[in-house]
């Protein structure tokens, strides 16, 4: 079983005040750009993987989607997106370890996941039972921390030669896990190269269709100056990949 | 016209005595990956964009491709290759400017290029060029300059923290030119995200088969130790994209 580090009240806590859990969607800066890979949601069957508070559930249920099911390891998480969303919006939000996930055949259009394949070990696994869980033609929709954001032994900002602030990367080949303390101590998450993200993907017989690096926009930077250091390297990776 | 760096004589008599110039393909140590990535040869025609002392185009020949194209900028390169290839091998070197490549309609099975494509500043031309070159089920295989390596405004390793060697990354989101010292003074190249390359070849109508970052092996760190650093960093990126 995967760490399930949302239920350390200490983490669930910090998590609790971010943008991103205060304000949804418009709290996180990705959101536009993965919107913009999603496939208009209106009649289709969705699932998140790693729902957290929900908010991506009930975006899909607002724009139309027949079923949305969120799935979370989390206790607190899933407490929490009960609680957020109202009987009448018919999602189901289910306790499930992606380590160890199954799904139904052929029962999506549409598999979403927000920052939460990075916690998980055994992701050749998990992508297989993602396509098979795929309508054809269906979407697989994902971000994830950024490898070169995931990489070093030790996360932190350095100054280069000329003062500029540069991003340590080191370690990059070694794939694996990587200890961080993110809002908690111990956070347990998994390094894993590009190329394994997107080789993985096309092993399993999806069609690449669309990658992101995600960098903020100007805007963006002015209305939070605290986005800026995203220029020096990408934080978040965002894939879109099509089951044929 | 992208700039001729290979005809600077400073840079040319580098560029001599380096390893995968020296001893060809066997001396570059992602050429085992590239391979991999290769079909059978057999019958190809197969066209080498920035051939250099053509390497690839003899090996290519000795594997049964039945018509290979080299093409460079540089004189200094294809008189080289001219030089190296003996008269029976049929293999035809050409001098082009990649900037403003123009090629046969669906002429070649394969379209090959070694470390090349990171100096073109139209890659978004070029890489349609391909495509209409290609015959369908055609493939396309290269490996630029990986863009963690090229993205950094001062390309040097800094220290860590624990004393560890990292490599600075900044300016990821910038892409465009970059000035290095690398053999002469003022050489060009173009930074770009790694997304840009697989999302041009999806543009294009290509299909992402594989990607490589490349790490070395134990067994060539232990007989190169110079490799030793690139388990820090990926500094080439291989991709195989197919037409359907």
């Amino acid at each position: 079983m995967a760490q399930n580090i949302y239920d350390n009240p200490e983490f669930f806590e910090g998590y609790a005040k971010l943008n991103r859990s205060v304000n949804g969607l418009d709290g996180a800066p990705e959101w536009l750009s993965l919107a913009r890979m999603l496939p208009n949601m209106n009649g289709l069957h969705v699932v998140d993987l790693g729902c957290g508070y929900g908010w991506f559930c009930r975006e899909a249920q607002r724009q139309g989607a027949q079923q949305v099911t969120g799935l979370d390891i989390s206790t607190k998480m899933l407490n929490k997106a009960r609680e957020m969303t109202t009987n009448d919006q018919g999602i189901t939000y289910q306790q499930e370890d992606l380590e160890a996930l199954q799904l139904p055949t052929a029962a999506y259009d549409l598999v979403y996941s927000s920052l939460t394949l990075h916690y998980v070990e055994n992701l050749c696994a998990l992508i297989k039972v993602v396509f098979h869980a795929l309508k054809p033609g269906g979407n697989f929709v994902f971000s994830v921390e950024h490898p070169i954001y995931t990489a070093p032994k030790e996360p932190s900002w350095l100054m280069d030669r000329s003062g500029n602030k540069s991003w340590p990367v080191n370690n990059y080949q070694a794939e694996g896990r990587r200890v961080t303390n993110w809002l908690a101590e111990g956070v347990v998450k998994q390094h894993r190269l590009m190329a394994t993200y997107l080789n993985l993907l096309v092993a399993s017989g999806f069609v690449i269709v669309h990658v992101e690096e995600f960098g903020p926009t100007a805007e963006q930077i002015l209305r939070n100056p605290a986005l800026d250091e995203e220029k020096e390297l990408p934080m978040l990776l965002l894939i879109s990949a099509r089951k044929p």
